[in-house]
């Protein structure tokens, strides 16, 4: 049985680990940290009377053996650094910390022996795309990526897309795309060290991802479909374990895959 | 019964039109027209006694029907109107015509009651693809268009994707695509009035296309696949009984569907 | 301006017409009807002054043009009958009805002149995926569909599926599918007059449906997803205007497309 | 550089398999072997003055280090036996070897020290599938399998899509598919071991697999498609370095990659 500490647990990913952890039997709510929001209140969360809430980090006695954080940009740093500080392995799907933070943060985890996993994506089919796609361009180096979002999302390429571009280029090495003449500019999309990114942006649509791969006669194609933030639970559930009795800080889901 | 003639039908195309009438009970190939090459080698081809062979437009006296015209951007205007002016109802599929030669053949057509069909692609599942996308649009007119060919195509987009567009811009007038803001350039693909359009260059791939409309809550794909171009006789087999009967030089196989 | 009353407005497909309604500048929300519920309780869902509010069919006294039913398969026969009755055009999404209940409603609204839609499905990219598919038919008669679930859809195939093949079935006629040997039972599908029809059952997924043709060298796909059933106010909103001025009881959102 | 000899070159396969080794400037093609054929007739076929020419296994007096085997189920065995009892490593993409040939084969390849490749499928995207899909099967045990060929195919379902079901249910072990209630016979496909099989077969297609993961909220797809049998050499390209230093006699391609 592993004893977690939900950090952020008001918020919507918050709540969903609440409930992903209360169905696991392997698993049991020990915690829950919410800054700035009166316990009293906390209480009217349904939260079994086992579960000690928190509202600030000084406050915090726990036995928790892990603690998932879906918090704030400015708050994660902070959180991390207290949580391996005090013997507790960090599950971390907050975003926004800066390449120093998150290498201080993994000094601090290999010098405490006190490991768990940051990942930018929890979604099982993203990370399993990034991985397979990844190992595919080693045997057939001709690959495109199409992501398509909703129309709402402003920036394209989609994160995804690009670390897949850069996993993708690692192993293949710069290659330049074929060789075209657009008579519509940008129809040939944006390149990334050779790999073609294409975004689509269509109502409906939610988030989605495709690898193409070329090679003579044949294709294959990794596509990944997130329906639902609810997907993430699915990774969130095998970092928890696998956070547990990690002895470094990983980076990315990919890696205890 | 249906009397063909074959102009260009010893190149690739023209092949598999002999091809395609001798196996059709309902046509006849009655002449078969190559210039340039003699008599006696044409011959050695294979075909029936019963066809006429002709190296030369001056030369050619037949009761043929329908005209199909597979040869080269030079011959096409002088052999249509030539099949125009002799009764003969031409099916075309010999590119390079100019809009005003088109037109000049669709006035002399339209004088001499002898219709026929011009096609820049027989291929039925283009030709589908295209008219139900133009349909589509009425309804849900968020749309974008990715084609992808094998990595020897130096232009893009397609024209197969270009006149889809062309199609959808017609019924769903200008309509800007949703904002985004590129990190890399191209991202976004190409614009056309508002519809995105994305050119995937691989090896391994023939010749496709998608058009994707997305809507509140759901979407609509339609995705066609040439994988030869033998599937071009789906189309010319359609378009020889319909343009024995035009009264009209029709534009697009799409207009006979 | 349109103006409409919901029926069934408290459940869930009725509280997303009240909202379409609210949102869209043609219509206007004149009456609001759920049985079994105090007047009361339903003051308090947030609907403005102007709507009427009912909970007995034999209260309502209203100005609507049209009557957009989301109700319960045993009250939804009665009620189109009282909409046509009191001049009321009806938009029916609610299932249930049996063909000779829909035949005297038809019988019915032919003789007041007040036409309407009963359809079983109003999500816009289902019912195009229908329409386009019976007319690749023609063209393209080797077919097959998949349609894909979540896992908890217990019957299969879905009944988009089965109308799907009905409709293409009635074009092709009969043909048999291609010889197969089955070395693992069911692999080829069920079949349904030569048309081979295959449902997947995944979590994950929501409700999908895919038609594949063939044909020499080539294929057309045509995919439909629906993500939410939020999908469906694309079509009631289309259907609202087309009832209004409809003479006769038309049956399936396709047919006004 | 590697020497190679081909066994069967003049079939369709041992031709693309010279064609490859003459490109490839790391292969040099030293022996070519086809039985029953008279050596003066294979003279004619183009090879190069330096390779040598048998029609007879006893024949053969070659340096090469591999030997790459298209050739027929009655010889193969023979064959391979030959090749590793002359030192020579086997590439082999012949079928029709009983499971008991191939471990006599794969103890004298042990005992002499000489390895090799034997593998059912070069392709390297549906290999590529397999890996990916047994790996995904860890994490997304909720899966389904599609292949669709073109309608000449009797058996169903394909060899591929069989070897991907084993290779999954290697790792996810016996988990029954989702509960179904099935109106047409036969929709809910094949079950192997609780994973659903699906076959479609369909004019214009070639040879295409996938593989559907389904997730809380999300879907993993991974699709691969051979246009051309000629995409086996994109395989037997890698085989051949990895055999000419393999010690056992390894089976399945996917063993190398």
């Amino acid at each position: 049985m592993i004893k977690v500490l939900v950090a952020g647990f008001m918020g919507s990913m918050g709540q969903k680990t609440v409930q992903m952890v209360n169905e696991n039997d392997d698993f049991e709510l020990v915690g829950a940290y919410n800054p700035g929001i009166d316990v009293a209140h906390m209480q009217g969360m349904g939260l079994s009377n086992n579960v000690k809430l928190f509202s600030s980090l000084d406050d915090i006695e726990t036995d928790a053996d892990v603690w998932v954080d879906f918090t704030i940009p400015s708050a994660v740093f902070g959180n991390v650094k207290f949580a391996i500080e005090h013997g507790i392995h960090p599950v971390v799907g907050t975003s926004g910390m800066t390449t120093d933070q998150v290498n201080q943060l993994q000094d601090l985890a290999a010098q405490k022996h006190v490991g768990g996993i940051i990942a930018p994506n929890f979604g099982l089919s993203a990370v399993l795309l990034m991985k397979f796609a990844k190992e595919a361009a080693k045997y057939m180096p001709d690959v495109e990526i199409i992501e398509m979002h909703h129309d709402d999302k402003l920036d394209a390429p989609s994160g995804t897309a690009m670390s897949t571009a850069q996993m993708i280029s690692e192993v293949r090495g710069d290659k330049p795309a074929p060789k075209s003449e657009e008579s519509l500019k940008g129809v040939r999309g944006g390149d990334y060290h050779g790999i073609k990114i294409h975004a689509v942006r269509l109502p409906g649509y939610v988030a989605h991802e495709q690898v193409l791969f070329g090679g003579k006669g044949e294709a294959l194609t990794i596509r990944q479909d997130s329906f639902d933030r609810g997907s993430f639970m699915n990774g969130v559930k095998l970092a928890i374990p696998a956070a547990a009795k990690a002895t470094d800080l990983i980076f990315g889901l990919e890696n205890i895959l």
